[in-house]
C-alpha cells in the first residue's frame, strides 16, 4: 500500500525527519538515457523557500540514485532514489509529542498503529513527495521516447479567487500563458489571477491563517486508448494517485461538477472526420471516453483543502484525551497549492508512464 | 484490471449481451453465512424498470451463486457470482455496428483492442455492475460481522435540482429522511428534491434528452484507523472504486470543492472529549484525517455526467470516418442517477469490507 | 490466492460436486483468434476414463466459454470458461464427511476455514484443473501468434519404472518419441517403459494400492530472455505453477538433483558461435541462465506421491478426533500421472503466454 | 518482479559494485520491538571470508536502517534496508566486460536488457541477499510475536558427499545435531558429513574447480493451515522463493523424489488421537496435506549446481560472438552451499511471515 503503479511501479519510504526520504521504481524499460539534471530540477521546484509565501525550511535535496542506472542508462533492475532528510530540529516538536494537532494525521495514525514519529509529521509528512517527484522525472523521461505527451499542471483557485479553465480544456494553453507559467512564482497562467492570489495568500499569512485552492493538469498529444477497462480506468488511475496527495479533498474531470447540471444534448461531443482521422468538434467529455483516452485534450482539476498548521490557538486534546489549547509555532507555509503543482505533475508522469506499459498488451 | 479490492478482492467478467455477466470474490473469509435474499433485493434495487422515468428493458437478473458457498456459508474459496442476460435483441443494435455514439466507448474500444462487441455497449455496459451488486451485498454481510457501519447513498442532484448535504454530514440523516430514503422510488431523502427533480426528468425526457446529477454517500460508525497510507488512503481507494463506474465524472469529500476556498481556521475541527473518547466538534474533515477514519461520519459525493443516449439526431462518423447521422432508438433511461445509488453502495460496501481486512495486521 | 500469473492471469473457482468448475482469463490480448475444438480436446485428454488404468467416472467436460470472446475473437476483457459438475453422487461421500482421510486435505481444510465442501474433496479436487487445462489451451494458441515454442510433457516415472530424460534435455525428442507420445494412452514416449510402467500399475491396482511417478517437460524453441530477476525467475515462476498441482513433491531442473554432485568444470557450458549466433555445446543449464531463458532447450521434471485414496483398510480420526478405521470406495485411479501431463502442459502454457507479456517491455 | 511476498512484502534492489544494495520491507505490522544486533549477526553469518573455503573478499556489511522504524520499534510503514558496498574493484572485471561467462547470467542480461552492469554480476550477484538477510531476520522477530515456530536449515550434500535426512523429517534434530550446527564452521548437523566434505571441497579447490550440493530445511511447531489454496500452497510459496535463489535447480519436499516410487499404502499417514489433538503416526507428507501445514515437521531439501566461476581455462565468446578462451581470476568460493544456508533460512523466514499474515482472515 506504499506502492503508485501495476507495471511502472514507484514504491515510496521514509519519514521527514528519519536519515532519507525515498523511492524505488520497479518497472522501468532497460536502456533509458536518464538526464540527471532534468529530475534535480523537478525535486528543486517543489523545494520549501522558493516563494516568500512558503515555509523558511533549508532543503538541499539533493537527488541520489543508489542502483538500477549504469553509465548514465536504466538497466532494467530497481532504480531506488534516496533523498538525505537535513535542517532536522526534531526539539521543535517536543511540545506536540502528545499532542494531536486538529486537522493533522496524529490522532489516526496513533490510533491505527499504536505509535507514530510525531517529528514533523513522520510518515504523513508531504516530505515523502520529494522521491516522488524525482520517480516523476524519470516516468517522464521515459513517456518521452513512446508519445508527445505534455502535461502541464498549473493553480487555478487560491482561496475565493478562480480561473476558468473552459478554454484551456477546449484549445489548449495560449504561448502566453503557457510563457507565464514557466516565469511565474506561483506556477499560474494568469498575471491577473496570480496578483490577486498574492493579495489573498498576503491577507491570510497576516492574520496566522492559511489558505486552500486548486490545481488543474492539461495532458495534450495523448494517444488514443489509454486506460484499462473495468477498473483500471484512466480517470479511476488519476484519481486514486491524486487523492493520495495530502490535503486534496475531490477531483474533478473537465467540466466535472458542472457537467452534472448539464443535458446530454449539450453535453455530447459530435464525432467528425478531421482530414481522415476521427476526432470529436468540442471537448465536453475531456479527452476521456469509456475510461480511455481519446486523444482530446484531457483536463482535471483537484482541491486541497487549506493547510492545517495555522499560527492561531486551537483548542485540541492530548493522547490521554486532556483538552488543552496549542498554537502551532515553526516554519509553515500559507498556502501549498503553489508547491503542488510539481506533485501533482510528477504523479500525472507516473500514472501515464504506467498506462503506457499497460497498454503495450492491449491486442495481438 | 478486471479487479476491485485488495484482500477482499472481486474479479468482473462478462459483456451486456454475451450468456451471462459475472463476477468472482476471492477474499471472502469462511464462514459467513449468507442471506440470499438480501442479496437478490440489493440486485433487483439497480435493475431497469423499477421506475417510471427509467428503460423498459426487462430483465430477471436472477443471481445465481455456483461456486465457494456450501450449506449457506462462505468456505473461503472464490464466490462465482452468475447472472444470466435475457431479453437480449442483437438487432437492435446492427444500426450502430460500426458508428461511434457520441459520448460512448465504442470509437476507443475499437481503436484500443481492434475490435469490440457491438451489441447494447457489450464490456462497457452499465450492466456488468449487476453481478457487482451482488458482490457488494455479501461485503456489507461480512462487514457486519466485524463493525456496525451503515452506509446510506442518496441522490442530491439531479440536472439543476440541488440538495445541500452539509446538515447530513454534520448530523446524519433524521429519521425521517431515513424513512423517505427506503420508500421513495427517486432514492432521495426529501421529498421537495424528489418533486423538484421528476419535473425536470419528464421535461428532459419529453424533449427525448436526458439529465446528469450527483450522489452522495454516508457512511456511519466507522471504527478510527481504517485506510492505508500512502497509496492505499481511504479517500484514494473510495475515489478508484467510484470513479470505475460510468459516466462519473467528479468525486468530492466532504465539502470537497468548497472546502478549497476556507480558511483553515475555518476548516480544522477541533479535537474534544467526549466522555472519555476523542471526537471532533465539527466534521469538515467529513470522517477522514491522514488517509484513515477518523470515526466520525464520512461523506462524499460522486458527480454523474447526463446519459449520453439521447433520442435526437447527432452527427458522428462510422469506422471509416465517413460522417453520417444517428438518432439513437431503443429503450433508455432519461436519468441514470437513481439507478446508481445501489452501484455506488455496492462499490462503497466493497471498498470497506477490503479496508478492514487491510487493517487486520496494522499492528501487532 | 487463487490466480496464476501476473499479467496472463488466472483465477481459477469452483468446488468439485457445485454446480460448476471455472476460470477466467483476464489479460489476454484482443483479437486472438480461438480454435474452440483444440481448447476441448485438451480438456478431454485430461478426463478420467480414457485409460483402463484410471477411474471410471464419467464426466462429459464440455467448455463453455460465457465471457471475453466475440465472433470467435478474444475481446481482451476477461474469458469466463464454464464447467459443469455433473455425475456427482454425493451419497457417495456421507460415510466420509467427518472422517478425515489419511493424506487428504480434510484435516487442514477444517482447521483452516472452519469448515469444508466434503463431497469429492470440494475445493482440493484435482477436477478443478479442467477449466484450468481450458485456459491453458488458449494461452497456448496465443504464444503461438509469437513464438515458436513447443511443449511437450510425458510421464518419465511410474513407481519404481524410471527413464533416462538426459538425452532429451539434450538433443530434443527424437521423431520417433514424438510419434509415440501422441499415441500412447500413458502419455509416454517409450515403449519399453509404457510396458514397464503397465505392469506396474496392474500389480498395484490388484492390491487396492496406488503409485506415484513422475513428468518431464520439454520445451523448446524459446527465444532467450524470458524471465525477470529477481522474483520472476523461470524456475521460480514454473515451480510455482508445478508446486500448486495437488500431489506434486519436487520440482528439478535439468539434471537438477543429479547437478548437486557434479563439480563446475563438468556442469559449465561452453558458449560458441553457431553460424553467427551465440549457443552453448552442451545443455546442463536445462535452458537456464541467471533465471532467464538462453535459447537451448528447457526440460524439468516434477514428482508425485503417490494417490491418497487407497482401497485398503486404513486407521484415522474423525473431526471429533475419535480413532477409527476406513475403507475409501468409490471410483478412484491407481495412478493419477498420466492424466497429469495435459494439466502439466496447461500450467506451463500459462507461464509461458505470462513470462512473454512480461518480457514486452523488458526494454525501450 | 523483485519483490518477495504478498503481504509482508519485500522489495530488493542494487547491484553488487553500485553504491548500496538494499531491500525494503513493506507490510510489517507496527510495533515491533527489532533487536538490531541479531540481524546484523544474520548478515555476518552471510559475508563472505568467515570460512577457510570461501572467498576472501572482505565486506563489512553494516546493516542501516533508514526509515519505518522509530524509537526501536517499527511504524508499520515501510522499512529501508540498506548496505553499503564496500572493496569494489572494478577493475577485477575489466577483462570480462564484453565476455560471457560459462554458466554466467551474462549472455541472458545482455539479450533482454540491452545491456548490463559487468562489475562482479551486477543484479544478478548473489551480493543482493545480504539485505534480503536482514529482511528475514525482521521477519523472524516478527513471528516469534505470533509462534513458536522454529527453522532450522543446514548442510545436507557437498559434492558427493550426502546426508541422509529422513530421521530428521520423523523425529527432528538431536540436541547432538542442534549444537554442531550451531558451532560447526560448515552449517551441518554432523561431524563425519562436515569432514567428509571438508576434504571434498579442499580437494576441489585445488584443482581450481568447485562443488555444488544441498540444503535441508527444518521447519517445527508450525500451527495447523498456513498456506492458501489453490496457488498459494505453502509449498509453491517455499519453492517460488527457493527457486528465486541463485544457483538453486531443484527442491524437494520431504521425502520428495523418493516419495514417488512408493505405494499409497506406504506413504499415508494415518492420523490417530493425540492426547485429545489430531496428529499423524509417521511424517511422510513432511507437514504439508492440502497445500497447508499440518502441524507436524516441514521438511524440504534445496538443491544448487557448482559454482561457475572456476578457475580453469573455459572456451567462451564475447558479445560479437568471437570465440575466445578465458580464465576467471579473482575471489571465488569453491563451493557456496554453507553461505547459502543463512539466506534459505531468511527466505523461509520471510515467507513464513507472510503465511501467517495471509492467514489472519482465512475466517470470520
Amino acid at each position: 500500500m506504499n506502492t503508485l503503479g501495476n507495471i511502472f511501479k514507484v514504491h515510496s519510504f521514509g519519514e521527514s525527519h528519519g536519515p532519507y526520504v525515498g523511492a524505488i521504481i520497479d518497472g522501468c524499460p532497460a536502456g533509458l538515457k536518464l538526464d540527471m539534471q532534468a529530475i534535480q530540477q523537478a525535486v528543486d521546484k517543489r523545494k520549501t523557500g522558493q516563494h516568500d509565501f512558503s515555509s523558511s525550511r533549508k532543503e538541499d535535496d539533493i537527488v541520489e540514485i543508489v542502483s538500477g542506472v549504469f553509465e548514465g542508462r536504466t538497466l532494467g533492475s530497481p532504480i531506488c532514489i534516496l533523498i538525505k532528510n537535513k535542517d532536522a530540529r526534531p526539539a521543535d516538536y517536543d511540545d506536540i509529542k502528545n499532542v494531536y494537532r486538529p486537522g493533522h494525521a496524529d490522532f489516526t495514525y496513533d490510533k491505527k498503529y499504536g505509535l507514530r514519529d510525531y517529528r514533523g509529521g513522520g510518515r504523513s509528512s508531504i516530505r515523502i513527495t520529494a522521491p516522488m517527484v524525482a520517480a516523476g522525472a524519470i516516468a517522464k523521461q521515459y513517456i518521452q521516447t513512446q508519445n508527445d505527451i505534455v502535461c502541464n499542471a498549473f493553480v487555478s483557485q487560491i482561496g475565493s479567487a478562480f480561473l476558468d479553465v473552459s478554454a484551456v480544456q477546449e484549445v489548449g494553453l495560449t504561448s502566453a500563458e503557457q510563457l507565464y507559467l514557466k516565469t511565474s512564482g506561483l506556477n499560474s497562467i494568469s498575471p491577473d489571477f496570480t496578483a490577486a492570489a498574492q493579495q489573498l495568500i498576503a491577507a491570510a499569512g497576516a492574520l496566522g491563517d492559511t489558505l486552500g485552492g486548486s490545481v488543474s493538469m492539461l495532458i495534450e498529444n495523448l494517444p488514443v486508448g489509454l486506460g484499462e477497462p473495468i477498473f483500471g480506468k484512466v480517470q479511476a488511475q488519476l484519481a486514486h494517485a491524486m487523492m493520495s496527495i495530502n490535503t486534496v479533498k475531490a477531483i474533478s474531470f473537465g467540466d466535472g461538477i458542472k457537467t452534472a447540471a448539464k443535458r446530454g444534448s449539450e453535453n455530447n461531443d459530435a464525432f467528425y472526420n478531421a482530414d481522415g482521422a476521427i476526432a470529436t468538434k468540442t471537448n465536453h467529455h475531456a479527452g476521456i471516453l469509456g475510461g480511455m483516452t481519446s486523444g482530446n485534450r484531457l483536463l482535471f482539476s483537484i482541491y486541497f483543502k487549506p493547510i492545517t498548521s495555522i499560527k492561531k490557538e486551537q483548542e485540541t486534546v492530548n493522547s490521554d484525551a486532556a483538552e488543552l489549547s496549542i498554537r502551532i509555532e515553526g516554519r509553515h507555509d500559507v498556502c501549498a497549492v503553489p508547491r503542488a503543482v510539481p506533485i501533482v505533475e510528477a504523479y500525472a508522469q507516473i500514472v501515464l508512464a504506467d498506462l503506457i506499459l499497460q497498454n503495450t498488451y492491449a491486442k495481438i
